[in-house]
């Protein structure tokens, strides 16, 4: 039955694709049994699916602000998922949240052992930057892309969420901590992501289009985590494919420490509609609203 | 007692001083206290001394071919040990050699907890790239530095080389495997450093002068993994700070399984010389020989 987000889900199938295409022509054959090897683990966990919404992000604006980079856009959407890859096989470890199973198959160090998968997720944040360098682009924006992804990444992005993240699990983070949170430990990834469109876009940084993608995406990001706490609270076993009220019951601090199901639903509905206002100047966006809207239903 | 080596002895102590100020110019306060956390626990690696040679790497070609360009070599020096902390930090940890002690320190798993060295060493190296972007040089010659670096430290350098290091615990290599090992391991690194140093003074990647350094710093790599392998088996423990023999205890591959630390002895000489040789047409690389024969001689 079709339904007014056909033309998202086809778009993020479509850009799904490509993006597992861009990943795979960048891990040439090796003789070096031990060099492939470290191919081998980082392709497992980069291959092992998602919905690509970072990539849809970096090649959603570009297509939408300047069409004629698509290739740049597709290189710096591989570089994306690889830093996002990265931080998932780090993140699995026993030493971090101890995971068993990502997406239905076996974590990295369940598959390669301990060691091989932290090389191999030490690899692939490496090869995130080489990969950066290698897009059809001027060194002045190889550049800003490589000085945005390092920002965002690193411990006043990412990194400082997983910080931020570790002590939510055993004490209680106040709600702008909480918030803070999930800006570095998401927000700044899936905010670069939009970001890197509009380099690819050849979009100066303070080109209102530039400054608007930016205001969609942390509204975005956000929303997007305060859902994933709903659903991961009172959503459907069985359509999430994983266990629901493991946070809570672990003590970790979410939206739903401070808010009901109910009150949380709304808040993601505000930060959707915000989200979608920072658009609202360019119609070129419409894929993005629906993105947003897409993602706010979303049942798992 | 004034020796022969007094002067690149100075110059080595002069650029340890000069890259740990630029290394904590780097850590600026910040008001988030995880963010921070972060920061204290790349700073406890970074600041826990050693020889800097590959700092002095960047620094000496830099001098040696273009003085004037003396902050982008302090720069993209601090660049290469934030990598190369990141590898220690990541090799200590337990599944990977799981060692309690790093220059007479707790190692930093055993300072901060396993989760949060992990993060410090990905942080780290995250922030080698930071650090590159950030050198006073143009945008085509930070991308050639970020390029390098990225090639040097991934799966086809640095991550490549522990990899097959890992397998050479338990198997035995053959002499070509365990050339190859190193040259990727540290060698690769080494390489880098000589690499960053013409590039800050400007040369071109065709130069002979570019290609001297890599040369020289391609034999003084393996030629210091050499002497390495000799210290471990038969040097004094005391001067070493650690027990000798074990390597050969765990079964490991190295160059003494293949010769007698008297033929490894001969084998290291010759590499330096061929160092040397490399730079031989410029006498404004006098230090550089300099340091190839100290490290040839040293005991620890």
């Amino acid at each position: 039955m079709p339904d007014r987000f056909d033309r998202v889900r086809a778009a993020l199938a479509d850009c799904a694709a490509r993006t597992e295409a861009e990943l795979a022509s960048l891990y040439p054959e090796d003789p070096d049994r031990d060099i492939s090897k470290v191919y081998e683990i980082e392709k497992y966990s980069l291959m092992a699916g998602g919905k690509r919404i970072r990539p849809f992000l970096v090649t959603g604006f570009c297509a939408a602000f300047g069409k004629d980079r698509d290739a740049a856009a597709l290189r710096l959407a591989a570089a994306v998922e690889m830093m996002h890859t990265f931080s998932l096989i780090h993140d699995d470890l026993p030493c971090m949240d101890d995971d068993d199973l990502r997406r239905g198959r076996p974590t990295s160090h369940r598959m390669f052992g301990e060691a091989p998968a932290l090389l191999g997720g030490d690899s692939l944040s490496i090869r995130a930057f080489e990969t950066v360098m290698s897009a059809p682009m001027s060194a002045e924006e190889r550049c800003r892309a490589a000085s945005a992804l390092a920002d965002a990444a690193g411990s006043r992005g990412m990194i400082g969420g997983q910080m931020k993240d570790m002590r939510g699990e055993t004490e209680r983070l106040d709600f702008a901590s909480l918030l803070k949170l999930h800006s570095l430990k998401t927000g700044r990834m899936i905010m670069l992501s939009a970001y890197l469109g509009c380099v690819a876009a050849g979009l100066a940084d303070g080109d209102p289009r530039t400054v608007a993608a930016g205001e969609y995406a942390s509204k975005l990001g956000l929303a997007f985590q305060v859902t994933d706490d709903i659903l991961d609270a009172v959503g459907d076993e069985k359509t999430l494919g994983k266990s629901v009220g493991g946070d809570a019951g672990h003590g970790k601090t979410t939206f739903l420490t401070y808010m009901s199901p109910e009150e949380a639903g709304r808040y993601a509905a505000k930060l959707t509609e915000e989200a979608k206002e920072a658009l609202a100047p360019y119609p070129e966006c419409g894929l993005m609203c629906d993105l947003a809207d897409l993602l706010a239903v979303r049942k798992k």
